[in-house]
């Protein structure tokens, strides 16, 4: 599997992929033609036979592709294929959405951890996860073998978790506070910001209602 | 200003822009150059000159940009220069989350009815919103002149509530539940899977350690 230069975009696709083809598996589908698999992707043909090139030539020829096999290619390929301990900083109301997420789990993405620094939050226990002082995350972080931080504190404490993720030697951080934070260029960061898809819907409608007046 | 076939990238730094320029007005600041906006929004200079050239010439030479005024400026063209109601489906507890979240409201998105079809959450206060059954969404949205639709119920009850909006009227989804739905194409669909980013985070990580290995 060549794996330099993958575009994000392509990444994305793959994980929809992966959404589709457990879906796929669940209801007992077999086998699927890349025309059809592309429907249900909401993909053009050409360019999921492009992505799925990655992987080499496997889909049968006349049959399309195994639905199993498939899936598991793309999910080692996504480095899927396992499970991601996760410490999560900041228990409000999106950390405790979180702690309780049933797909992120479903998915392999394990919170092992959950921290905060409100003494007030410090002890209590958020589904089955008893909230540790945020000052603890470095000496606690390899004995839960965390490898990911989920920082879901308010904006102006979403640098000051991050600096507790790195300290703890994090290398991967998803920040979920709609502010942007710094990281040294050995961590790998990513932002989900609700604001701005939403700021990508009013455009569009936006755009739509002037179109049409 | 030309809003034709501008590509979802743009509109994602558009959406960047807002918030560092929102920042930058926050702490005082009056005028910024290009080049310094560039490296806050960690963006290449030369890709931020073409993004605000959508606006036309109106960078001062040798002085830069005016915060407030390009904020405006972007804000507009985003169409974020207004607010827009929203209803959510679904009062989990992601909904929950959504409706305590003060950055949504603060960027204009206000959420103005929660629904759900659980007769136990229904009456039920949360936020200051009374739990309406999703059953009267459709007589409910016009009076609270809805126009976006936020969907957080569990994956297998996405369609409905998606149906539930359409029905409405509301041409505008953002699907926070890990499944794909299908909508009418003069409806404009966008997801927030965190699932997606999480992936996007153990490709990379993986990557890493296999190149180092």
């Amino acid at each position: 599997v060549k794996t330099d230069h993958i575009p994000k975009a392509t990444i994305q696709r793959m994980a929809i992929y992966v959404q589709i083809l457990e879906n796929l598996l669940n209801s007992g589908q077999k086998v699927i033609s890349s025309d059809k698999l592309a429907v249900e992707c909401e993909v053009n043909p050409s360019q999921i036979r492009k992505d799925l090139a990655y992987f080499g030539e496997f889909g049968v020829r006349g049959v399309g592709y195994y639905v199993k096999d498939l899936l598991e290619r793309v999910q080692h390929f996504l480095g899927i294929d396992r499970t991601w301990n996760c410490a999560l900083v900041g228990v409000g109301n999106l950390g405790r959405a979180l702690l309780r997420h049933r797909q992120l789990r479903a998915r392999g993405f394990v919170i092992v951890g959950a921290f905060d620094c409100d003494p007030f939050k410090i002890g209590e226990v958020v589904a089955g996860h008893e909230i540790i002082c945020t000052r603890r995350l470095k000496e606690r972080a390899k004995g839960l073998q965390v490898e990911i931080g989920l920082i879901t504190t308010p904006t102006d404490r979403a640098q000051r978790a991050a600096n507790h993720l790195i300290e703890a030697g994090i290398k991967g951080i998803v920040n979920f506070a709609p502010k942007r934070i710094h990281v040294p260029s050995d961590v790998w960061l990513d932002y989900v910001d609700f604001s701005n898809h939403l700021i990508g819907l009013a455009f569009n409608l936006t755009r739509r209602q002037t179109t049409k007046a």
